[in-house]
């Protein structure tokens, strides 16, 4: 579950970098948000989807409380709270914060209303401006800058995903960006990349911002495996569905199979048979599924499923993170507007997809690196708490902002949740 | 429950009313419900407070197709409708009327946006303008007009109690009315009015507009009974809660207290404990409460504990309705602006607050009428599948339209409901 | 739901009884129970089968701690009590006797064993041989001792019931009583017999023992009526069902509706197809569906839904027990030994299968006679507690001991219940 | 949960093992079986005291169906089913076996009743010693009697946990065995053992027999750790629990926050405050808590958070088998008649307790070895379907039976999960 959106000081990030850069990457980021909302009514943002999902009214105005709960509170001198009543409405789960407005409940905030969740931005960012323009940044506000920045853009990607749930529950199935157009390149057949064993270090390396979960830097043991050099499509998820991958019990978890048939899954979410065809709900409406395209909107437990069915198994994050060196941390991510995963194109012996189109479900637990220790404090409250029964994912996706991931990045959700950019990456022994 | 707004065709309603009359009624009342919307953001008009309440908008939707679904599809040549989807999306319960959005998800409902519903309204009024224009209105048109006038009334009320409900889980607890001032009136011991029994004919007697569900008149046999002249205050409510009534299992139904101890009940819906003392939210805001006004916001469960505390009971809705003869059915009704309950003055040997205020709790199970049939058709789906374990409340409240209510009108809701303005009256057996 | 099983002082019963007669009709009472049990090994006895139903022990112990609590203790000089700790286990749902273990974990209750409750039985009994032998009851006693007989025979039936309910439930569908055989009568079409209206008196007349809830004895204002002279059989049930009965929303009420469709309901409880035919889970074991005997086990929900289907309505309590009049309180009741409703006979223009064989649900919601009140003290804890949302069954079943049920017995439970004897009679307006 | 109790063949097992040893190890298994039921009437073993428990009489007819389905009908010719239906009642879950009672029902079957499980044991007891009785036993008939003796070991254990689970639901509280007595020894502070760090195999070694989930042995990477010489005990919880433990949100993962306060967690499970110390229900009866003695009924949530409160982590299940090495296999387990954690001694350097007294929780979520591969066939089905969102547990308890558990062992639980003696052992980085 997304709620993981504390973070970690920086560790020597950005050191070199002048205030005027850092300014212009937060208020780049912060009009981002803006943008986003455009396409949106007042209406829009105010509904909460589902309880995994909150309504993009709240996101525009939780990033903003995190500027002003966690910066300009303490350390801009005659700082004056837009009002004082946001701290309890836009608090996400903060215990050291105080009481908050329950997170089910988020939907039902009509007020503050949408414009003045505008105004509230604007009193922030202004505040903001003043407290940059004056050129000498220190360390530390110039650490919650880069953390505020991240977690904003965090921010974006769900404000995305459930804006895709909320108009996935219209009766008019309406786009959310008209431009969107659907794919139709051929499908490529995977090829398989082998990697040696051995002892690699892992997690992050000191360059730039990370999350605290990316650390400690620690040695791994790895087995020689391989690994597909593309995602799973949805030409091959369609070729495990008639082979009856939704209602053979031997190919799941016991979990996912309980889930599978309380749910009544019998495809990947946003997937709808209409006229004898399998068409999908996306940000652009409702298209036709495109089989040369990575399949998206699965939970661990279809990708753990498919897998089997494939006789393959799911790398784990140490493969995963060992395999993307090299790999440029680029794709197609946010900004090249795609708002879904795209297909592969032929193969070249590297990686590909590796960042962007889909968050990638490896077999890994969502578990602590050796020595990890969550930093002290609210801003901590923290990735740590979440490590309980979740599973890392990789490598960002087609609504991730573009700069926002790294190949130390650990996402995590648990196995039955789907409502993400999900997808998957085979693997195997070598 | 408020989901039995269909209604029977009137009989003999309206019969020497002029053309140009009921126009006007239909168009006031249509113009009301705009009116009731004005203070109300596009935000706050999306979404559904809880599953029993509907969003503003729904509310504003639904009245419109009623219109166009039972009038102008069939009886206007070349109407064309606004927009197909609108049916799916705005039926409320009609089974004969096909699939419908599930009630639940009423506010997941962004698009159509409110600007789309208030063009539908326009696109319908001009379409029932243009029927009604012509001058010559058969009965079969007539008829139809009048329950989407009275069926749009019972909607303005819920209207106003679902967005009760909504600002009550705002956390800045807003007020939907700034004019609405509370009362500081004396209260006033009530007065026993002793009524003969014998037999009576009720129900229905054939002037005018009426539900199904009020007939057929006939006859009931009474005992003598005294009922008192007011309802009962806030200040009376107050005894209870001190004497320990929420804590006293002898004075509760079984399925009341069950309730009381799993919902947590301490006092009326919509009552804080603030700083010691009883507030509580009102259309107004955030009010101290006013021990000579009616209590309200009741459930059934609550209401008999109180009667079985004072040592008395709730009225039957025969009672009632008999008692009512020659009080004139008028009150603080919604032009009173009041919003809420109003104190009693002092009394005159006549019942006071019959009309207006608050409905009030009988001891009556909602059954039909001896002989009662329901309409045929989806208009007349139907008051009768709603007759099981509800009761009946008579006598409208401080939101019931003005001229909604009379004495033979039968409300009806769950014993453990309270979000509408509900009260009560005592009796006893003369 | 069959929690009502608190009673009235009786008024003016057994005033002429001997005592040595009311002695013999006590421990015969007493013996009855154990008797019932016989076919049943311990484990049987232990476990519940639903949340409605209570385990077999818990019946046995129950009934003999009413004796204990609300007569040894307070009546018998020296009575020592079997087990302090009983009183706690065994307690149904009387507040004023203090805490109590929870109905749901009623079935947990291995200890007290099965062996402990037959020695609690004997020790109880034995107390109350004592009592009674000395030859001069006071009226007091005589009337707990009334209650106390009343109180057993009513868990004699739901002693049935809930063994039902248990075995219906065991994979191998065992047989309580292998002597019950199917019945193969031929069926006979209903005749209606009609009835005046007019003021009748109806409720307790002052003969005999009867619960609170049946009186006062008061007037009632009736309408000119016809009813089946039969209950409605499996036959005419099969050409509902075939008929589309329980998929067709337009006969239902709405909650019945709703739980029609949640519970996925096709036919009455206990109903199982297999190779193409309807069988039946009985006391007997699985048996075919007898045509011509009265349907068993449907809710007031479907009950309705047959009726209105048929064209017709069912009685009200009223119309019931005032055409029972002239008819002798007697039928297939427990001691007939068919434990299952038998086929009528042919029509003699009196009703038939009045009393026995399925108790009648009428249209009549479960409230209270005018001038009724709950007695005094935790013995008159009470039938008025369950006042709220049941509905009047009449008449008595086949596993109703003989002798217990009475023309102005009431009976109740909630709409969606049907795992007792529960069948129906038609009416019409004449 | 302990539904993996579904093991791999074994590998290389008992090869120089004679037959007559192996007969005896099966029939001194199966007479334990009976042994640990003596205490219990037959009431006691029909009743499922929660969802995750199961009745006893199921756990006696669930071992011996194994023995049926994997061995008897397969291997035996003639044999004879003892009954058809048993298979659907007495599968647990293996899908590949059909269709099969719902556990959650499982406490329903009065029918087939204790005496017919106890006749179903001794068929095939029978049918086993005839096969065995040949002298000649083929090394696929071994592999299956020496799973079947381990399943049957496993079942052991649950049955004494759930009876426990259901004695603590008696109102009596009674006792499974009134031999058991408190002990009250001296606590003695721990001291802690230093490992160093270096690429270790861990896994299966290959003598004897082991589960699937125990290999493919591998190398893995550990650092320096230290690790506590004695589990924590009873009087440091009670530490923690003083210190405000279970209502400091600080302490806890989010989903364990969660679990606090939805079951109102404020001690170990089967923790009773009485008179104001806190007492404990045991397989002994309520006793009081004995400070020094392994805390046991722990969930990981509360030992996750126990080992932040203490400033601590929990062992990785690597650290904790490592640091077996060299400690005997053996402990104070079923056989030692304790049956329950007993006090460590003073400390010799050497880890104690780390086999029987409680199974101790590790950081591990409970993943696949590398190369894992759950083997072919029902018998196959498999630990592996249970590798998610659980964590592993190690070292056997004081009901595990003796030679039951080894270093290798992975036993694996819910974080929610706490009716098993679960216990802690603290670890820290070195």
């Amino acid at each position: 579950m997304p709620r993981k959106r504390a973070v970690q000081a920086p560790r020597g990030a950005g050191d070199g970098e002048r205030a005027s850069a850092l300014s212009e990457r937060l208020f780049t980021t912060r009009r981002l948000s803006a943008e986003l909302v455009s396409p949106l009514s007042d209406e829009d943002q105010v509904v909460q989807a589902m309880d995994d999902a909150s309504p993009t009214k709240w996101h525009l105005a939780h990033t903003t409380w995190f500027f002003e709960t966690f910066l300009l509170r303490d350390h801009v001198e005659d700082y004056s709270a837009f009002d004082e009543s946001f701290a309890y409405c836009f608090n996400s789960y903060y215990e050291a914060e105080g009481e908050r407005h329950p997170r089910p409940l988020r939907g039902l905030l009509t007020r503050p209303g949408a414009d003045q969740v505008r105004a509230y931005r604007a009193h922030v960012d202004e505040a903001l401006e003043r407290l940059l323009g004056t050129g000498d940044v220190p360390d530390a506000i110039r650490d919650i800058i880069e953390l505020g920045i991240n977690h904003e853009q965090q921010h974006q990607e769900l404000l995305l995903t459930d804006i895709l749930a909320l108009f996935a529950n219209q009766p008019l199935r309406p786009a959310y960006s008209k431009a969107a157009i659907a794919q139709t390149a051929k499908s490529v057949a995977p090829s398989w990349i082998e990697f040696d064993g051995g002892i690699v270090e892992l997690g992050y390396d000191g360059g730039g911002f990370c999350y605290d979960n990316e650390g400690p830097r620690h040695e791994v043991l790895l087995r020689p495996f391989r690994l597909a050099d593309r995602c799973v499509t949805k030409g091959e998820w369609l070729d495990f569905m008639d082979d009856g991958g939704y209602s053979r019990a031997e190919l799941w978890l016991a979990d996912g199979w309980t889930t599978v048939q309380s749910q009544g899954w019998r495809a990947p979410l946003y997937w709808e048979k209409r006229d004898g065809g399998w068409r999908q709900m996306t940000l652009g409406g409702i298209r036709p599924v495109d089989p040369a395209a990575p399949v998206a909107h699965v939970s661990y437990f279809e990708a753990d499923a498919f897998a089997r069915w494939a006789g393959k198994r799911l790398p784990s994050e140490f493969e995963w993170e060992h395999a993307s060196t090299g790999v440029a941390e680029e794709g197609e991510t946010l900004a090249s507007g795609a708002l879904r995963p795209s297909p592969a194109g032929e193969g070249n012996g590297a990686p590909q997809q590796m960042f962007g189109d889909v968050w990638e479900w490896t077999q890994s637990h969502y578990s602590p690196y050796p020595g990890y220790r969550p930093p002290q404090g609210a801003v901590g409250e923290y990735n740590g708490k979440f490590m309980c029964g979740q599973f890392v994912l990789k490598g960002g996706s087609c609504v991730t902002p573009d700069g926002h991931v790294r190949r130390t990045y650990r996402n995590f959700f648990y196995p039955h949740q789907r409502w993400q950019f999900m997808g998957l990456r085979l693997a195997e022994d070598a």
